[in-house]
């Protein structure tokens, strides 16, 4: 195994720190850089990426921008939701979600392009530098990981900026100058973390809020939605059938308008410290509530239940990067499994920060109001089976009792 | 074992059902009756009862009312608040756990009094008889268990307001019509099904609450809080000591106020079947996330993550009537030793139905602004350390992917 | 729902108590019974059964004798070792992987038949009435279940010999009088409790014992058997292939051989009670310890736990009778996404008891001499890669020890 | 921080290694290195170890030699084994529970003799580095861990040998060659890897093993022994009382005599790979089933189903290294809350490799005869109650069969 690097596929958004990267490369490995920028909706423009990737002498075949929307909610956020997965009991893993993705393309363009290494922009404290290596290890375990982070010098804003300068990299007016905490978007959540948001006793600024009005700011009279669903997913908002990614772009939509969605979390990284982040999920935060939702009438118990014991356990695998690994497909193959009939609709109130479950039916509800009534059942439910059946539930604690009381 | 009954204690409520129950035990066993009225804060007069029973031939000195709010609070609402348990995903236990309370007081006058026999007013569909009966059993294994509802032929509302008449049982105006729902209520939570909420399709309507204002009423500004704890314990509220059950009330004040804490839930009984339910938990609702915030910054995240693995299982035991059982202390012992140093605070802000995790702090907090800063962190982490701690964890990745892919 | 049944189909054994059954059925329901008589490879001739069965009046059409025996193995047995389940840590479930397959068969004939009841010969003490009618109702909702032990008043075994003398039943003289244990039977294994094995204090004595020779008096020399597994099933013995139910007969001579798998063990069963139950599992317990060390190369780390966790929940549904439901399924699922690469060869030795795995191979082994060698590796292990992984590994708990040590 | 190190505690066998470790350690550090040996009941006189730290120049005050047997036995093995944890469904754990240990005496030293450093002679490739410098760090946050076989370059068996040669370091005759297998010793069990056991398909070599006679050599006529125990752990042997450590030695005499306790092992390490182990553990492995066998009649099902889902993450965080953290300690207080009653007596077969429970009884045995027995229980257990019990547990799957069947 030679050391010799001949051409690196490097997760390029378009920004300075990227920016820097691709050209620190370029000079530290003296090899071809090709560059791959994903459209995975965090609503920006992707041609400024390309425009600069040009200006850094990267080869035209070598500057891949791909809409990877559609894919990213289809595969990757809906079979997570599935799950009712929270990280630490409140997390949506917007983050987490979309790093398995954005590896497993850049291993496909590694292949296409024949590189012999893949490079990416997080820092060495994160989980995305872990969830980015995992990936790219599990899917094409040779190949060479470059995280330029862990290894240069540039270990200051000052230096970064220096060497910027030097290199005649383009820099935003508006990156001079320390930003007051860093970000990190795609369609299902914006997370704000670093800097101001440092001291978890402070409550976040406003202006770290990009993708939700404040709910004070929110409409006073609430709003009314339905989602349907099939087979687990979602597939209508007030009966109008969308794709994924639209049905999720609407959500975050009613998210934003309503405050619905933001979150102020300690949450405990893979790399072993404490961290404080802001997340705003407007559209996943609806999705999750609903989903509950219609799990409530058509899953069985035996079902819900088993999910909700391996849901965290689910959420820590995707939290650390262990998407592509056995056992989280050992866990889809079983919440997969208990889907099928998770189909029908929910109704939700949005208000001020707010979402509310309010209604829901199936065409496969488990409900049955004619066994659950308080009026006479017909003989739906003997109650006299009541008596036995906590008699049996009693008998091995009676025999406790009488053996310890 | 002979079935002759010579003292019974009864669960009772003084209201209209428990009245007829007590008459018909009294009828059908030909046998004192004792009476016992436990105030769980459900905000209702209990001397009324104590009139009731006397009126109904109980003798002075077997009736038993009893104020067990701050042992509900101290010894049952915060050891299960310590867990974070929500059962199926949402619900804080409201009435789960009251009932093991109310039977290990009955289990303990049936003592006294020397009674052979336990009786209460649940019906035979629910869980609150499981709950009720499992307690009974597990502390006093020979007691013999009366369930009138699973016994009597007084199966519709009709022949109940019959058998009061014909009993000279005094029938409150409002209870001759049938009730639009049936309510359950102590200091944690007030619970309402049945009837007008059968059909989950259908919005809760607004007359059923009455524990909360609603979120579109309360006021306009946001109320900040802060919750101090004590080895997962809260103590104070803005500073100022209160016992359990008085912080409780206070939160069950600011949640009122806020509209916090309503839940439209179909859920799955132990017995089998699926309710709906509505609930409302104001101050349980907020003392749950300051929970969860005081633990952000003070646990450990191996503690943290077994926990919330625990949490559903825990959730289950104590939804199905199992507190008094050797499984739940055990997962309250592994719980308990988790929260020694969970003790410090935690600031909320309350608006609009929502709470919101807005600051923590804690003497004993292991989040480190040192370590995890985007800033120099003058060598308190090494982010040379990640990559050997990636490619170990990817290893087994790799030989996988060598082999599979 | 009218109570009035008009066809019974009784699972028969021919034996005298379910001989009694199929009498008393057609005098107390006053109606047709249908006998259905398994072939689960329990070693008994069945053609006597239908002689029996058609002496007391059951119609020609109306007697099904199946060979279940390849389905049995190849649909249940192989399914749940797929789990390496072990219910309380030792007991491979012999009796329980049976009950569902009857189960089905029986609803599956009551639908041929026009069917409106189906009746079992378990009693109301044990864990098989509770298998059996779990899995009618799961395939047949509103299917009647009659189970004669629960209803009947012959409670005694001199009763039962009375009915069957005046009913002209047959009695094989050995069955006169009390059998000093009861026994069941399958092609997995032969379960004996009762009467001599009732106190756990007393070591069972050696005439229980009928499926394997005692370990003293095994042949003198090990014996050395190889079985190949394909996505963790096992298909050859010996190199051998075989059919999963020849596979499984040729390891029970083995294990009869070689006093292979004989289990003394006190459980709990579902209903909640302890009892005290002696299984020998001859074939079955080289089978588990050959699927244990085919996993061992073949399976990842995440996959090989992920399983153990799940195993006793697993184990767990299946002694309790929960196979037809959504969430044996979910594990099912999950458990059967690891087997696909379980394929290779395992080597076992055989002697006086005792199953040795000595050894393992798989064209799909995880095993790489190459990374694990104490000598030279080439590279293919970074030894300084550990010291990042365990300083990060150590993280939280150095930070943990900073506040608490 | 700064980097000279003053003062280091070696863990020091007395070997080989560990003795070119110290002479490195004192040369490359410059410093003073002080000796720990440890006496866990391997088996080897440790006043050789004494003798040679004093050749090379370890001050007396500065050698510490401690007999940490009945502590090893009592505060680490017992506690595990109250569990039932098997690594991957069949290993004891005999190496990992030892470690930590180790490690917590020699940080007591350290702050004894203010040393600012500890060393080990683990490799890198190995579970033991992990869990050594875990246990460090837990105990001792800002310990600084040296780890040789990390860090130096005497990366062959030959030049280990040139640099003990060239600094006189003595060498014994059979450590000269190489050995064909490398072991690690103590009361529990010993291990044995490498070399000659590198292919999994080759059968374990019989001059491997040194603490059992091949089974076959074990006398023709068994043996039966009893363990008591009390509150979980084993306190006499035939009636015999003992201390922790004298039980485990003479339960390692009978186990050697019968051939008890050989694990050959295919295993997943923490640090990512398959390795090919062989254990030895003797007495461990009857005590293992002795243990499963007091439980049978002493714990009630919840707990003890719960124990076996909690048993698989229990011996993992062990394996892994994790004895000191929250998570361990939380598992502990569960598990030992179970044991409470966990009092009687077992009685054991031992016969040619294999160990069979054949007795058990309790003071506080769960077994009630009087419940189970197939006799007339005289109203213990009314079988009426079954009825009840199925239909509320088939419930939800009758409602699902109305669905989906």
């Amino acid at each position: 195994m030679s050391d010799k690097i001949n051409r690196i596929v490097l997760a390029f958004s378009g920004g300075l720190d990227t920016s820097v990267i691709l050209k620190w490369l370029q000079q530290t490995y003296n090899c071809e850089v090709v560059t791959f920028t994903a459209d995975l909706g965090q609503g920006e423009e992707l041609e400024p990426a390309r425009a600069k990737a040009r200006l850094m002498g990267v080869k035209e075949e070598h500057i891949f921008i791909d809409d990877l929307r559609e894919e990213f909610v289809a595969d990757y956020v809906f079979p997570m939701m599935r799950s009712n997965a929270l990280y630490e009991g409140l997390y949506l893993l917007g983050t987490s979600i979309a790093r398995p993705l954005i590896a497993k393309r850049q291993i496909e363009i590694a292949k296409m392009v024949g590189a012999d290494a893949v490079s990416h922009g997080a820092t060495g404290k994160g989980n995305d530098q872990v969830r980015f290596e995992l990936g790219y290890y599990a899917l094409s375990p040779d190949i060479k990981v470059i995280a330029p982070w862990r290894e240069w010098d540039l270990t200051s804003r000052t230096k970064l900026i220096e060497f910027a300068e030097k290199n005649q990299i383009p820099i935003a007016k508006d990156k001079r100058g320390e930003s007051p905490f860093s970000t990190d978007a795609n369609m299902l959540h914006t997370s704000s973390e670093g800097k101001v948001l440092e001291d978890p006793w402070d409550e976040v600024p406003d202006y770290v809020y990009s993708r939700t009005v404040n709910p004070e700011d929110a409409p006073d009279a609430p709003e009314y939605i339905t989602i349907d669903f099939e087979r687990g997913d979602g597939v209508a908002i007030n009966g109008v059938a969308m794709s994924p990614a639209t049905l999720l772009e609407t959500l975050n939509d009613y998210g934003r308008k309503h405050g619905i969605g933001r979150l102020d979390l300690v949450e405990n990284r893979f790399v072993g410290m404490k961290s404080r982040g802001m997340y705003e999920t407007p559209g996943g935060t609806i999705y999750h509530f609903a989903h509950r939702g219609i799990e409530q009438v058509t899953l069985d118990r035996g079902a819900a239940h088993l999910k909700d014991e391996l849901a965290p356990r689910y959420a820590e695998l995707i939290y650390n990067g262990f998407w592509f690994s056995p056992e989280r497909e050992m866990l889809q193959a079983a919440i997969d499994h208990s889907q099928e009939k998770v189909t029908g609709t929910v109704r939700l109130k949005l208000y001020k920060g707010g979402v509310y479950i309010v209604g829901r039916k199936s065409p496969y509800s488990l409900y049955s109001e004619k066994v659950v009534t308080f009026e006479d059942d017909a003989g739906a439910y003997d109650q006299r089976d009541a008596a036995g059946f906590i008699k049996l539930n009693a008998l091995r604690l009676r025999l406790l009792g009488r053996r310890d009381r």
